[in-house]
Order: C-alpha cells, then structure tokens, then sequence
C-alpha cells in the first residue's frame, strides 16, 4: 500500500534529519525552507520542492512544521492558505518547541477549516533524531495522533509518549522537562563550586556522580560543560532560548496558581547572563551565576 | 595469607549486612552493638562478640565505625581508650555520614596516638550493600585508603572514589550528592504539581523523564513517592535528618563563601516541614511545599 | 478669571472624594460614573451629568479618569468618541493606577487625534484624598503637565512629584513604590513570626521599630495588622490586585533586564494565598505566608 | 544624695560619648581602654582609671561593657575575676550587639557568682548616643532593668523599651531590626535598579517616598547612598559585620523553627559580596548585588 504523502516545512539542524529519514523510509516528501538552497539535496534524494510554504499540502493530507519558535510556526500556519489548503480531514503535525498558548491557538485556527492539529515536539538533539533515537511527546485529536505516531518513529523517535486530546498538553511536558534540564544544571552549578572552593576534585565528584545515582546523560554532558567552562561553544540550545523556556514555565505556573521557587530563580540566573551579555552562550552558562557569586 | 581482623562497631540496618558479607569473604571480625541481641547470629556465624565498643580492636589493627550520626561516632570514637587500644598504625575507618567538621576532629584526636582515620561515607540503601552494589568515596591518609578499598569493596560496594588526603573530603562529596537528591526532589516537585494542575497525566510525565533523559534510580524512586504522596512510609531517610543535612551544606557553603540559593530554598522547604509536625515522614516529603503553596 | 471646565469618570472611593474638592475649588465639573446613583449628590453641589462617558469631555478641555483598573480605563477611554470628542489640545488626566504598558497604548492612541495624556497615579487612601493629603506622581507631556499640576493639588494631594515626559513613568513610580509597600510586609512579617515564636512581645517591638527607625504610616498600619492578623477587614486593597501588580513589576524587571528575587518572593506569597482561596484579604495577607511555613 | 557609682569597659566610637555624658550627669565614672591613650581626656573630665578591665567593678556595683563583638565582651565579662570582683548583687549593664546565644552564656555564668545580667544593645550612631537621642532595648532581672534604665537615659538614649525577664531578648530584638534594615536596602536596592533602567530619575524616586510613606532615616540615608553608590565611605557599619548579622538571623530562625527567605537572600547578597572582595565596604553595598546582576 503506497505510503502517505508529507509535507515539512522547516529544514533545520532538526528537520534536515527528518527529512533523509522519512525519505529513506519511503514516504512520498514535499519540503518547503526559507532558504532554498537547503533543499537541493533533498531534492536529489527524490524529494519534491514547493515554492510556497502551503504547497508542501495535499487536500486532507499531513504537514509537518519544524521551525524554530513561535513566530516562525504561526507565520507559516496561522494563515488560511495553509489551512484551507489542508481542508477538512488534514492534520498539522507541530514538532516545534512553541508555547501552550500558540498551540492553542494553531488548534482553534485550523478547527475553523476542518484541520486536526497535532502537538509532537522532540526531546534529543539533531544526532538523536538522525539516529532516530530521539522521543517525542504528542497530544491533540485522537485519530491524528495514531496517525501521527508511526511517522515520528520513522522519522525521528525511538518512542512516543501519549499526553491525550488537549492540543497544548505535549508543550507543557516539553517546558517541563526543560525545567528540569536546567534544574539540574543549577543544582550541578552549585555543587561543583562549593566542592571546588572547598578543595574537592570536581572530575572525579561528576565521575562519582555520573556513574552511580545519576547515570543521566544530562548530568554527564552538562556536568562536564561546568568542569570545563566552555558556556560558549557553538551548536548548543541559546541562552536566550532558554530564558524565554523559562519565562513560559512561570507564565504557565501563573496561570496554574503554582508557585515554582526553583523556576524563578533559574529565570534569575538566566536573566542576570543576559544582563551581562552572555546571550551567545549555551544555556548551561547560567551555571557562571554560582561561580559569579562565589567571587570566581 | 591470614586476612586483616576486622572490628566493627554498630550493627544497624547498615552495619548488618555489612559485617555478613565480611565474614563471608573469610574477614576474621570482632563486633559490638548497644543493644547486644543483634550480636548473636552474627556469633553464630564466626564473628566474636566485645563487651565495651573499645574492646573490638586490635593493636595496629583496623576498626570500622557505622553508625546513625556525628554524636554516636564521638561517642565511640573521640575518646582516648578508643585510640590508645588501637594505637600506632591502626585504623579507623569511618564509614558513617557524619559532618565535615566532625570528621577533621577525629583525624585530630586518633594523630595523637598515631591512628590513622580514613572516611568512606557510602552512597546505597541497606539492600545494595547486602549485594556489595553500593559505592563509597574515601578520603584520609593515603596507606590506610590502600589497606581500606578493598575491605569496601568485599563488604559493601561494587566502586570506590577516592577523594584524596583531606580526610573530611569524602564527607563533603556525601554532602554534595545529598543536596543534588533532594535539588532532584524539588525540581520534581515543582514540575508534576504544576503539570497536575494544568491536566497532563503525572504517571506518564514521570515515564517520559525515566526512560529518556533521566534514568536515574533517584528520578525514578523519589518520583514515584512525589506522585503517590507516600511520604510517610517507613524505612527511608526522615526528614530532620534531611534537614540536619540541608544545614551542613549550608555550614559548608558559608565556610567556603559560595552562595548556594538552591540550597537555602531546599532548607526552607525541610524546615517547612518539620515546623509543620512531619518528623517522621521521609524526606521525599519536602516535595509537599510546592503542593501545599499550591493549595493542593 | 474662569477656572477650567474638567470633566471626571469614576465616581469611586477614590473619584467622589475628588470631585467634592474639584467643585468646592471653583472648578466646573460634568461627572459620569456607570451606576448613575453616585451622581446625585454632585449633581446637588453644583455638578453637571453627563449621561455617556465620552460626554465629560468638552472640545479642547481636560478629562479625568480615575477608575479601579486597565480594563475599565479601556474601555472609557481608548475609543475614538472618547479621543475625537476631547480633540486638539485635550487633555486626558489618567489617575487609575494601570500597567506601563496600558499609560503607553492611550498615549500613542490619544496622540491620533491630538489629545495629551498626562499619567498621575495617587499615593494614599480614600480619606488622603479627602484631606488633599495624598500625593501625586505625574508624568507626560510638558505643557499638559503644567495644566494638570494645580488640579491634582486642589482635587486631592498636597504635592506632586514630576517624572518627565515619557507617559508611562510615573506609572512605573507607582509599581516601585507598591513593591516597596509590599517588602515592607515580607520583612515586618519574617521579623515578627521569628521574634513571636522566640518569645518576644510583638506589639512592644512594633512600637520599638516604628517610634524609633521606621516612623512610617506602612510599618505601622501594616505592623499593626501583621500583628492582629485581621487579614480579612474590609476597605484595604485586595490580594489578588497585589498579585497583579507584583506581576506587572516583574514584567517591567523583565524588559529593563533586572533580576528582582525579592519581588519574586512576594509574587510566590501572593500566589500562595490566592492558591488558598485567601482572594478577599487585604494585601497584607501576605504575612501569612511566613507564619504559615512556621507552622503557627 | 550620691549617685551610683559606674564602671565602663570600651572607649570606642559609642563607649566615648557614653562616657562624657554619664560624667556631665554627675555619675562616679572609672574607665578601662585596651589602648590606654583613650582614657586621658575622659580622666581630665574626672573619671579615674583602670589598670585592669576587672577594676572598673566595685563590689555590689555596676559595669557597662560596650564592645565591638561576641569575644571581647567575653574575653571581659566571661571569666571569674571580673564576675567575683562585681560579687552579689552586682549588675553587669552588657550594652554591645551580641548574639543571643552569648548573652545567654554570660546570664548564666554571672548567675553563679550573683551577679545580675542586663541586656541593653542601642540603636543609633554614635552621634546619636552623643546627643542622648538614641533608644535602647533592655532585657534581663527586672529589679536590674529598673537600676539599668536611668543610667541609659543620663548616658545614651531618649526612650528605652523594656522586653522582660529573659537576658537574651533584647538581642533578639537588635537582631530584628538589623534584619529590617537590610531588608529596606533590599527593597530599595531592587526598586532603584528597575526604575534606572527603565528611565526614571531616581533621586526624584528616592525624594517622593521618603517624603511621603516611607518618612524613615533608613530608606533616606541608605537610600541617598544606593543612588550615590558611595558604599565605600569610611565610617559605617563594615560589611562582613551584616554578614555576621545575617547569619545570628538565620540561626535565630532555625532555632525557632521558622523559615525566611529574605534573610537568606540578604545573607546570599552579602555572602557574594565578602566573595567579591567588598569586605571594607558600609554594608549598604549588599545593594550592589542587584545592579551586578542587571549588568551595570
């Protein structure tokens, strides 16, 4: 039976991957980027080419939006070419990192055109997803997310977890998660500074850590960044980024009555690197606010 | 080659499944408890029983101390028929989590009758040290951390860091992985009570951060009691030691001028707690402030 | 000579006193408020009723707004009858207390059709205004300033604190000084819960503080609630606008780029207590909090 | 009829006027000084002088100490030759800021010599002190306080508030104010940093509350040096003293088993501070940590 055909528009550090590996995997492509050169090779792998975002669509057919925040997700979906294009029975599959608010909103938008929206974003970085082995979280309408699910594990994902029909809900596990990223990088931050200053070999207190109680590759590869101080090697996740990661989580906590302490002084750390004009630094750079403090 | 005599003083949940694996590695032991009746099966398997806690060294030989807190080691330990009946090249192996400053005394007081003390705090739960899974970090004078890995390593544990001749180093490092659990305990907290409270499914939030990136026994286990509100069952760590613990940290953070706000924060939701009347609750339980701020 | 004709909106606790001034001053006054019952004592003294809002407004006159938030000043007065009917060279007096951001949207929307909006918010209760011993922090533009100075001192305070030409600075004025109210409160409210349960006379360290150091009407009203915990009187200002306007300060640290812990401190305790279902307590209520993680 | 003879330890910036003004009401008056160049011109004035910090004491009699920390009112007061010289019935009148914990150790040591304990720790600078415009609190044996309050008013303070029985109290309650203090430049510290960036002229801030709801020495004075940024100016109260302040704080409210978190955000602000290198700064520079965190 012939596969079904997808649109992506995105082809990003995440979505180039993405795409080699639906290809490869025999579903019928069509990409869309802002800049075109980036679909050439796509192309050559037997990929079709839109020249507008909305013509990756088919009436009643699925596309995927892998872009890189809000702004961009919204400026491309949040038209009615796009979703009177995909007409009733089309499914938007939303793999970027975006607000609960936005998906909200994309949901509301596209239900007036018949279109059924799925949230998916990733947790892994872009080596991850081209050895799909990366995980996606995924909520929205049921029959499009059973859609949805074989295509992000040939694409993308080692495994799929199921947050229900509320369109935002995969958003919120995604912030959350964040938060618990940067947590631990807090929580790290202080530690190695008070064990450094008070004469400790920090190697060998990640090396204890690592491979006992927290065998996690975000203590692994965040706490080695913090032994090694290099905040500001390229390929990371922004600190800006992350700021706005944070200031999300405590809008989300606002409108869930939930005081999050520990979120609001991530956002402080966060906010202070800004501040001082650390905005092309990694994220794990709000560990420098520990050792900032402790005279450092 | 006859193996070392061993003596051990303090047979509790810890000490126990210590002193069977030694006589089961062929250690000749020599042990003693407050309360004598946990003695006996041990005698029963070849151990021999001490009168006085003194009374379980020998000349030159080594003695491990494995008790509940700094008051119980000085009380065995700080004291001049302790060390004189060791004397001159013998052993204290320290294996209790005590305070930094309790462990510097120590050191000071056994130097003066040519004892050597060395710390190995353990880092496991009962259950892991019965199968010798647990790890130790060591640290002291740096013959007697040789004479002391591989006794660690047939009683309790499958590794061994080692921290140097500072001989409180090791307890700093138990210090340091106790404010990275319970930072653990927090961030998990904030996130499952603002995650519940927005709809998402905590049971599968949990499954999500375990299996992908937080395969952590700590993430797993203390994040399970945060979704079933189990604090109050027995057998954990209570809280007020928690809390004991929180304060040493802080001690540790003052001496080393680093301000630790994630500590200070995880202070304030101990003594919370324990203000509240929830002594004898685990200290998982610190996770109830983010809920009780909540209004849950 | 005749004194200018003002029009007012807004005949609540803080507008009716106001317009009693006004006319006893001399001033010409057409009134409106939405429940028009308010109206017939004015009406009485000499004022006109205007039965629409916009209708206060003479071409090239002044208006007044001084209602209880955002939404209510919106409504009023960013509409085109309201901006058109006031005209070239009107002036709109704004003494509501409302966000930056809010004062910003009426000045570039009054701006169309050649209306000045002048930005005063008020320091002090109802029975200040009363007095003409409340305060008034104004800015805007230059020349409506000047016209808007000796009304402010004859409606309602005995001076006026200038903050130039941007309209929304004496906005942000208003912010800093509720955040400084609402630190006073977390202070008076730590100090008193930690000297209580250390056995100190409450009431005898209030008078200490506030006879000697602090000579202030807020440590002493406040202090003195903190003290009686009668949290719920009525005629204060409401919790859950304190919650608002802690959220609108941290707004502003977030566009200026200044971290404000202390401000997220009493963010968490407002939240806390609207989590609680504390929504009609007086603001103070925040005190609560401490005593509350205090056990009491 | 002849008044009470008085003996005084501690010629420092608030013992010198002390002394000048007991002498000019008539007060008998001996003296002891570490640095002896100190008591010539008190002798001129007619007080005589001692060789020994004991000497001051007549039998029955009373002794102000008044130094500058813990250990050297102990290294006085807190041995048998100074407390048996005072004998039974003798008052010593401990007029230094010490920590609770301390002037419990000197009641209870005096207690077995007879000798009464009185607390009375001033608020005010020593100009203040030379005006007899300071206040003290006083805590200890009642019949003590009742000799102890005349000698205060004659030498020091224009009111003095009375805490009862327990010799601690009234250090408790220095504690507190303290702790108020640099809550208020906190507070300050936050409000002057977002208003700078965000345009406001902050000495027109700092003029209208000051003036208005915040009448108080402290929020003018610290507030004049946080727009000054003068915190390295000779003559106030060291940095690494509030530390020391802070933390009596934070043991006082573990003690007390209440949690405060703006204490610990003043003890991190002067931690960071002492770790900067700030050390001979007035301790409003703990306001500093706001503007380095904003990037000034």
């Amino acid at each position: 039976m012939a596969k079904q055909h997808i649109g992506l528009i995105g082809l990003g550090s995440m979505g180039t991957p993405l795409a080699y590996n639906l290809l490869a995997a025999g579903y019928p492509l069509t990409v869309y980027n802002r800049t075109a050169e980036k679909v050439k090779p796509l192309v050559e792998k037997g990929a079709k080419q839109a020249d507008k975002s909305e013509d990756v669509a088919q009436p009643g057919g699925l596309v995927i939006t892998m872009l890189s925040n809000d702004e961009a997700v919204k400026e491309v979906a949040m038209n009615d070419a796009f979703a009177s294009r995909l007409g009733k029975g089309g499914i938007h599959l939303s793999m970027s990192t975006i607000s609960p608010d936005t998906a909200r909103q994309l949901a509301e938008h596209h239900a007036r055109f018949g279109v059924l929206y799925v949230a998916a974003p990733v947790l892994g970085r872009p080596q991850a997803i081209a050895d799909r082995k990366a995980w996606a979280c995924v909520s929205g309408e049921a029959s499009a997310r059973e859609v949805a699910k074989p295509i992000l594990l040939a694409g993308a994902v080692q495994s799929v977890y199921d947050f229900g029909d509320e369109p935002a809900a995969a958003n919120v596990v995604k912030l959350a998660g964040n938060f618990l990223i940067a947590s631990a990088i807090e929580a790290m931050s202080e530690a190695m500074t008070v064990a450094g200053k008070s004469g400790i070999d920090r190697q060998t207190l990640l090396n204890l850590l690592t491979e006992t109680i927290f065998p996690s590759p975000i203590y692994k590869n965040y706490g080695q960044t913090i032994i090694d101080r290099t905040y500001d090697k390229p390929g990371g996740f922004r600190l800006p980024l992350g700021l706005k990661d944070m200031n999300l989580v405590l809008q989300l906590a606002s409108e869930a009555e939930t005081p999050m302490p520990l979120a609001q002084l991530l956002q402080n750390r966060l906010q202070t690197a800004v501040a001082k004009g650390r905005t092309d630094w990694d994220w794990t750079g709000l560990a420098a606010g520990a050792a900032d403090d402790a005279g450092l």
